[in-house]
């Protein structure tokens, strides 16, 4: 049974910070093995490869069939619909004018002291894109990963993609030539993340790391950080629905139950200022369970990390919106922008209950990859900012030396970095000869 | 004596490719002493950064007295003398200005779909600064680091700063009140760090951690990071001046030293197409080493780590420098815009011969946290983006459902996730209805 907490409950303050402390993480620690694998890549790089893959993918490969040569990508093309290549397309499309707003716009300026100053941003030069096998294959999480890179300008971008038994994706290869992806390697785990990182004969390394992966990818992308970049490490996933009473409740069941699918410890939270509708959706989520494809998944989500909070006002449901920081929130009442002003920490915010949340799954614009377990409260979705990097400039003038250098000379002599000083110093002997 | 290479040399590629993989890390593996920190604290709260406190910092405290009190930070403050007062508010007043123009913007639009799209930023509500104690207690950092955090509008910013046997730096609690900084505790180590990622009962958690620090401090940085955010992990600190002929070879050598002077692993080079400029700027270094206070710290990193290589023109210069992606970048030739444009990965470029690389450590105002070890190729300097975080948002009219809705089934369906297709199908439904 999901939990039930009203916030007049005598106990709710304790349950409302169980509810926050819940552990959904269960990564198998697989640390030592994943340095191991590392460190035979980083040795023996693409015969590493080869027999890592022969042993957890069951494929026989050589260096020259690492890669999907050309063939192989338009015979994987070909078999896709042409409705599902519409849909890939139109998500593609969507994808790439939202992100392109995104790019970050240089500056410069002279201030007062006659100070050059600004910054520039240029893209990362090669990025790798982890695209998980079987059947977490998403093809929309390589348009989500690839395309924001693309936008950045990233010249060299490569997927690794696990093909456990020689089984292939044709959406996500698809998916690959639409966003512009340049190479596609058929190899997974903490080997293809080692591969990525410091390169072997066939694979080129990469400067940052992006995409899902299970624990191994997920121990193997926090070992090689500081090497290259890396996005976030994905945790759970979590939806927290803020509804009015005037909503369809089915409607709101379906939306907890699709993050509830994603894996058994994905967790749904619908908060609520009205009991008897709290009380109509948990009845069409319990319906609903048995009717789908994956409902064991999604029941033992929401049997396990269910929870159904009623409020005293919607003002209150924002505030403890804020505490959880969720993924994705659905603002499912009468005027959604007002309560979206009171929210401070969420990844995605939906409007309205005619956006479910699914929308920004695939189709919408915006980003999927968003911040879980709560560090939305410090970090943000994927972007094109995870491609670009900022270098800042300054120049001084004569003038400009003379009337902030001494200060700089002070300050170095302050915390004893004497060559700091001299710096300063000798330039500005030269302009009291000059 | 460093390494001198010159681009015509046969084995230049080998010697540079050499370069570049240098280890400076010296970093000592603490991990295991860390995460048995880490856990005290969790477990034991004030009780165990008390009694860590005491073992590695020689300082008996209690609950009450881990925060410096307002009696404490007025009296330390009323020791810096007028003019290191007037240079460290000079500084924080440019700082403030440069950072205010990072202030990234919130957008909003509808597109064709009748989509309304966008997003927001909202700052970070607490964040925690690491200040190292002792000698490397410097208050250019806490300015740098705090600066940008109160810009960004967090709320309540937390300094931790360790001071062994008593020392208490009064430059650097004063800069913490020139930047604004709420509470200031005298504590350090992986427990100071354990402190502001889980809390205790005296120290409230906060959501982000950064600054500088020893190994200890680094790990267990690494260990919160996902519980709260964190900053990059510092390597040691690097210089790459490219310099033309006309030049004060003792200006060049005094910018190079000061990059040295920081550590025995910090690293200088000079990359120049003059030969004969290159041995003036070599003798300079080796003249000005040992007249230096830090004569021992400047004079191992030049000869372990230092480097000058010798290139046909500027534009290989500018090529080189790009693998080698310096933390900070000196372009002392005539026309230095025109070189920085060809520059692709650099933490902080410095334009022009009377722009010392200093100027940014101190008042410039140009953030001096900066990506070291070759890291600018993938990440950027500390800036008011490192508090901020983005909610993208999203919001459909029936209209718009019904337009890209179908799509977004579609793809669901593709990918297997059976619910997520239903909660758009739902909506889709209603409106045939209507």
């Amino acid at each position: 049974m999901p939990q039930h907490l009203t916030t007049t409950d005598p106990d709710f303050a304790a349950r409302f910070e169980h509810l926050l402390s819940m552990k959904r993480e269960d990564a198998p620690d697989v640390d030592a093995a994943v340095a191991a694998i590392i460190a035979d890549v980083r040795e023996r790089g693409d015969a590493a490869v080869i027999e890592l893959t022969s042993k957890f993918d069951r494929l026989e490969l050589t260096p020259e069939t690492l890669a999907f040569s050309r063939a192989e990508i338009e015979a994987a093309v070909a078999l896709v619909t042409p409705e599902d290549r519409a849909a890939l397309e139109l998500a593609a499309e969507r994808i790439r004018a939202y992100h392109a707003r995104q790019m970050p716009e240089d500056a410069s300026w002279t201030d007062a002291a006659g100070a050059t100053l600004g910054w520039r941003w240029t893209p990362v030069s090669a990025a790798g894109l982890y695209v998980p096998g079987g059947k977490a294959a998403y093809p929309s999480s390589v348009l989500m990963n690839a395309i924001p890179a693309k936008v950045a300008g990233v010249e060299r971008l490569v997927v690794v993609c696990p093909t456990p038994g020689g089984v292939v994706n044709p959406l996500v290869i698809l998916a690959c030539e639409i966003a512009g992806v340049d190479e596609i390697y058929r190899i997974g785990g903490a080997q293809a993340v080692a591969a990525l990182a410091y390169g072997t004969d066939t694979i080129r390394p990469v400067d940052k790391i992006t995409g899902p992966g299970n624990a191994f990818v997920a121990a193997a992308k926090r070992r090689v950080f500081g090497k290259v970049g890396i996005d976030m490490i994905a945790g759970p996933s979590e939806i927290l629905v803020i509804a009015d009473r005037d909503n369809d409740p089915e409607w709101l069941a379906l939306d907890l139950l699709s993050q509830a699918e994603h894996d058994e410890v994905a967790q749904s939270i619908l908060v609520t200022d009205d009991a008897g509708f709290a009380a109509e959706v948990t009845a069409a989520v319990e319906r609903l369970i048995p009717t789908l494809e994956r409902a064991e998944i999604a029941g033992a989500s929401w049997r396990d990390y269910g929870a159904v909070i009623v409020t005293k006002d919607l003002a209150e449901a924002a505030a403890l919106s804020n505490r959880v920081a969720p993924e994705h929130l659905e603002l499912c009442v009468a005027d959604p922008e007002a309560l979206a002003g009171e929210i401070t920490h969420a990844g995605a915010i939906f409007l309205g209950a005619w956006t479910p949340e699914a929308i920004g799954d695939y189709i919408g614009g915006p980003n999927h990859v968003l911040p879980t377990a709560r560090s939305a409260r410090f970090s943000s979705g994927l972007s094109v900012l995870d491609f670009v990097k900022r270098t800042t400039m300054a120049k001084m003038t004569p003038a400009a030396l003379a009337a902030i250098g001494p200060s700089a000379e002070r300050l170095a002599q302050a915390e004893s970095l004497q060559a700091h000083g001299l710096s300063v110093r000798a330039r500005l002997d030269r302009l009291n000869e000059m």
